[in-house]
């Protein structure tokens, strides 16, 4: 074994909050891929507040998760070996990968990564991604931001969160009002992104502050979060508002124990609308988010932001830090060295 | 005053359980109709849930009830005293009136009630209303059954979800399933509405009923109660669900002390959808939902039924008694007999 293949196994599916204790190091021989199969070296690892859902016992979507198998981690890389002359050694791609330096990809599960002037490997990390669509469609066509809305976003400074706050401003919405953890994502969320107000959701009381910042009630909330900070949302939702239901982070560490919704009832009240939906749902519209992405990213009206780590080591401590605020934008652990073509 | 007016006006307003209390007999003059108004003798007064509603302090919508005003309630009757010669004296109208004998309605509130052969006007009450338009277009529109669905109704043996099963029934669902409070009442939608199952939640561990009655999961749920026995069906819906909002009685009554919905999260975990309309929505298109009612009842594959009490002194009680479950069907109070041509 002279040049191992590192990766991050499962040790343990946590009960309540993620730690780097769920997840054990491991020096292996690199694999061989079989029929079917690429190896890739690993260039960026994607941290998703997602990957702790995957982990609980009772997940009803995401890769299996059992204590011993690699942690499984959307990945975007080098192919080094291939089965396929559809994708030959030296192309990236992105796929279904692991917290692995290298791993082995299923043809049918990975896509070659375009080369887009202006558009380097990282930046694919955040704005051609899963977090993408679910950001496009969950607000485009879930939530249906209309010109006269007030439209308010949770968990903003995050991967999804602050796609959204983008697009709903570039949707022209009448006002733009985004949650967040600190002060730092708060102005970066006013002065970078366009949102009309910003909440730090650590230092306020949520309803009060909704209260100041949506003063004619709320039309769209596309939520991250869950939790009280939804329950304050329904509290002062318009007639017919919608709400998109992205996610629940504040739910995925709680192990179960969260309180529950008092104000679901409002949905009756206000003829309103709450949905779930899937980023897997819109797959075969993905060409259409992407290029419409795209463009906006030209002209500037849409900017990548990852928080990027350095080295394979950090992966576990990363994905309890999203948990923690740690991050800004997307989390990426940079697991090698990006082709220098492609760097940023 | 040879012959007064009785009608029940507001005593208080209830912060927890509606009881007779609330209300406050009174003998008064005949009102004297103002120009752009009818003079109506009541024959039948419209006992819902949602009256229980329009008591609560901070009431979002219905008319306004504080203390010392009538009680209001939708009336079927006949004109006694007319402003307009389309509505002339004798005619059978229906409109939002009071708990009362006589009531004065606005020209502009008024319907008349159409002689159709075959339907008296008890029937009108129970199909041709408000409650009927509720089950109507939140069954077709919000809920849209498709031909593969297992449909659950809850308050299944009241105003709207006793036409709600039927119209489900209609609609061709794969399975349905009927949550009432009573063996009666699971009898009757058993036997007599087409359930393939009805649950009596006051006998049942309402997530293990559910489980036997639902073992392919729930994708329509029409829900008329809130509280814990939507928070079991959230537990158990498939993907792309859809929950129609249409009520949420078992917390009219809770002066807000409810415990909160805990499965929320499950609309995001299932790409699925919760939504809340009103009946006021859909009134322009009341003439399309009331001739396939309509039809429907002629027939033979919708019934009416009503819960009917004879005197305006019984309804305090009647109300009250919607939240003990005694009615099957629609409350009705006959206030005064029908004209003979219009009885059952």
């Amino acid at each position: 074994m002279n040049t191992p293949n590192r990766l991050w196994r499962i040790a343990s599916q946590p009960t309540d909050a993620v730690s780097p204790r769920n997840f054990r190091w491991s020096e292996e021989p690199i694999p061989q891929p079989r029929e079917g199969e690429l190896l890739v070296r690993v260039v960026y690892l994607s941290i998703d507040p997602v990957q702790r859902y995957w982990l609980s016992p009772d997940a009803t979507f995401g890769p299996p998760t059992q204590a011993g198998m690699p942690m499984p981690g959307r990945v975007w890389g080098v192919v080094e070996q291939s089965t396929s002359l559809a994708f030959p050694p030296g192309m990236l791609v992105a796929g279904p990968g692991a917290w692995a330096e290298r791993c082995t990809l299923p043809l049918a599960m990975v896509e070659p990564v375009p080369a887009w002037p202006g558009v380097p490997l990282l930046a694919h990390t955040s704005l051609f991604c899963m977090q993408a669509l679910t950001a496009y469609f969950g607000l485009l066509e879930i939530a249906r931001p209309r010109p006269t809305d007030t439209v308010v976003v949770s968990a903003a400074a995050g991967a999804v969160g602050s796609l959204v706050v983008q697009m709903a401003r570039i949707s022209g919405c009448a006002r733009l009002v985004a949650i967040a953890g600190s002060e730092e994502k708060c102005r970066w969320l006013r002065e970078q992104l366009g949102a009309d107000a910003a909440i730090n959701y650590k230092t306020s009381d949520i309803g009060a502050a909704l209260d100041a910042a949506c003063p004619g009630g709320i039309d769209v909330y596309y939520d991250n979060v869950g939790g009280e900070t939804l329950d304050a949302v329904l509290a002062r939702i318009n007639a017919h508002a919608r709400i998109a239901c992205g996610g629940f982070i504040s739910h995925y560490n709680d192990g179960g124990h969260s309180q529950g919704i008092r104000n679901f009832q409002m949905l009756a009240l206000k003829q309103a609308r709450a949905e779930g939906f899937s980023c897997f749902d819109y797959v075969a519209r993905a060409e259409e988010a992407f290029s419409n992405i795209r463009r906006w990213h030209e002209q500037g009206r849409i900017t990548s932001r990852t928080h990027l780590l350095k080295g394979l080591g950090q992966a576990p401590a990363a994905l309890a830090g999203i948990f923690a605020g740690s991050n800004i934008g997307k989390t990426v652990i940079e697991v090698s060295p990006p082709p220098v073509e492609n760097a940023a």
